[in-house]
């Protein structure tokens, strides 16, 4: 395999806040444009939700603090260390030493890459979730491991995910030697059942399969919804790394905060790989993660309601349309929507819907290939926005419904 | 090989900043502590030079603008792209396209990371000279690259850094597919003349190998010395990215940011794997960026001047301690030490200094393993604490020399 080849693999033009990429292809475009305040969906709108109070105080004083804020062990510095390491064992329940089992990061991004490099060897099994967050399968590719998918059966009635726990076991078996997947569910934001993740813990420590847990939308999950941390189950594999990070129901993704904790023993070559990666997460941004957990009162219940409204307001206007559905989000702020046939394809559509509604939303086929009739929309935003950027968005599909 | 096996080689407990890893064996301590202001020579002192004026406020508006700040393309935000691709072509004599030739990264760690990731497939032969940046050999490594080491022979008196072109050629002959290298060299501080420059560029075109060429300290370029941009030249390979960034002389390490500039297809692979690394350099401390070629008048000068007078002030203490030498730095803030026979192994030295002189220094083998009698140091510190720390380090040394 060339480097090129390798790459080919690792297409972003459809990733979300790279549309700029698409080519310029000639569009069937039928009708007229469709005036409204453009909707960026591929992401959530932190002008709409504002970063956390205080967020932006934290850094200036770490800013003046100077040398020792801005040099620290790649790990992260120990006092911020010591904070998310109380804040996420008091969150979690699971029993996180900061010196052993933690470790900061350039984004949550930068911990699942992290932690799929500590983890990959060269053909080494892998299984991922189908659909699930678009970095897995890439990383996967890039790490050379050889993808083992695991449908989710998310159209499911059963207060569950929807993962087979049969066919997991039968991928264990077979020589999976990593599994990752994110709890809430990226794009469908749907949340593992305790059945469901204490199964997954059980095989894995059976199998002694490695896990990676994305929680990255747990501290946004719907009232009504049980929630279940893997790490603070008593039968979890020896191998676990948890990932978690305040860029999305915070609204802090501009400073590129994530966090993984888990089995020294991997937090340690993690470590050794950010090294190399990119040294540390920025100094004056470790900061931030002081105003991580320490909100202020009502502050995280108020955001999650206001989320609540938006997925219903947007919901609504779903349900209205015939063909089209998506399954309610239990946690985070996405919806996986599916829509009927068209005379044109996915990709095509969502060209279309960007150049007469001004509303962007990311394909499908960024979370399995399978997706053809998926896209995923980011719900925080501003809420009248988002409603009428989706009936838009369906006005528009109507001209394109296959008869 | 096993995933424990590949990280064996990845040790961090040496590397700058990370002191706090080594182990606590009992040392072989003679005499008394030397009392005195600590200096962690292991990286700069931001606190003695300050961040670039007026790099805090551009930060605090990229945060107040809020969403379009926080998101950008994976390769940076548009404006700051183009600020960056106009300094740097007025700065190296090379036509930087900021669509098609210029990445933005956290860090010039992750500049040299995507680089590297980007172009190396297991298996590859990768040529990084001796003594150069402790990275890059981990990197190669990390990647599945075979290592080809390339020795500078420093020690000369000759105007140049020192490469032998004979061997680089061997080298290439012998099917070296990537060759990085540091201008000026880190750790020794020495500037490659325009000889050795155009005769690189001309044995990579020759033989089709891809150049990355760090010139993170180019800026800093004492006077009298000649610098030759790479990218610059009439006569270059094909494949070749140039690495800069604002962390050192400019003081802004704490903001992470770092730029890859260079041949298209490779800035595109180094999207497609910064998208799963770490999506982006973070937003708000993109805006950073814009202080960087926009100094106030003379303030780089008067930089460079104050590091030229601590470098001078630190080489006379050198000087006068027979058995140590240091050639005098021609860009950059490092020094890197030659130090003469002692009782104790360097790494036990080095611990040693710590607790006898409270002075942190970088061991020669973290460069190349075969400098075990030569450390490194960054004297962009105060001037006076600096001098003093190397004095005190030299006292302690005297209790260990062999006699």
């Amino acid at each position: 395999m060339t480097i090129q080849e390798k790459f080919a693999g690792l297409g972003i033009d459809n990733a979300p806040g790279q549309e700029a990429l698409q080519k310029k292809e000639a569009l069937d475009l039928r009708g007229e444009k469709l005036l409204g305040a453009r909707v960026d969906f591929s992401h959530g709108d932190v002008d709409a939700h504002m970063p956390t109070p205080g967020s932006f105080d934290v850094f200036k004083e770490g800013f003046e603090e100077g040398g020792s804020q801005a040099y620290t062990p790649y790990r992260g510095r120990k006092k911020i260390l010591d904070h998310v390491a109380a804040s996420l064992s008091g969150f979690t329940g699971a029993s996180i030493d900061p010196e052993e089992n933690l470790i900061l990061t350039p984004g949550t991004q930068g911990a699942l890459f992290l932690a799929m490099g500590a983890n990959i060897m060269p053909g080494d099994k892998v299984a991922i979730v189908e659909p699930d967050y678009f970095a897995n399968r890439k990383m996967v590719e890039f790490f050379g491991g050889q993808m083992v998918p695991v449908v989710l059966e998310y159209e499911n009635e059963g207060g569950r995910a929807g993962i087979s726990l049969e066919s997991l076991e039968e991928a264990f078996k077979d020589g999976v030697k990593l599994f990752l997947f994110s709890n809430p569910n990226n794009p469908v934001g749907c949340v593992y059942s305790y059945e469901e993740i204490t199964g997954i813990a059980a095989l894995a420590k059976k199998y002694e399969v490695t896990l990676i847990v994305d929680e990255l939308y747990s501290r946004q999950v719907y009232p009504g919804i049980p929630y279940t941390h893997l790490c603070a189950q008593k039968e979890i594999p020896e191998n676990l790394i948890t990932i978690l990070g305040p860029s999305k129901t915070e609204s802090l993704s501009g400073f590129r905060l994530g966090a993984a904790f888990g089995t020294a023993e991997i937090i340690e070559r993690m470590e050794k790989l950010q090294a190399i990666m990119a040294l540390r997460c920025s100094g004056y941004n470790q900061a931030v993660f002081l105003t991580w957990f320490h909100e202020p009162d009502g502050w995280l219940e108020a955001r999650v309601r206001a989320h609540k409204e938006i997925r219903d307001a947007v919901m609504e206007v779903i349900r209205e349309v015939p063909g089209v559905s998506a399954k309610p989000t239990e946690g985070g702020s996405y919806l996986f929507v599916t829509i009927p046939e068209l005379d044109v394809s996915l990709h095509q559509f969502i060209r279309i819907v960007r150049e007469l509604a001004d509303v962007i939303v990311t394909p499908g086929t960024e979370f399995g290939p399978q997706y053809v009739h998926q896209f995923r929309i980011n719900f925080s935003q501003d809420k009248e926005k988002a409603a009428a950027a989706m009936k838009r968005l369906f006005a528009v599909m109507e001209r394109y419904r296959k008869q």
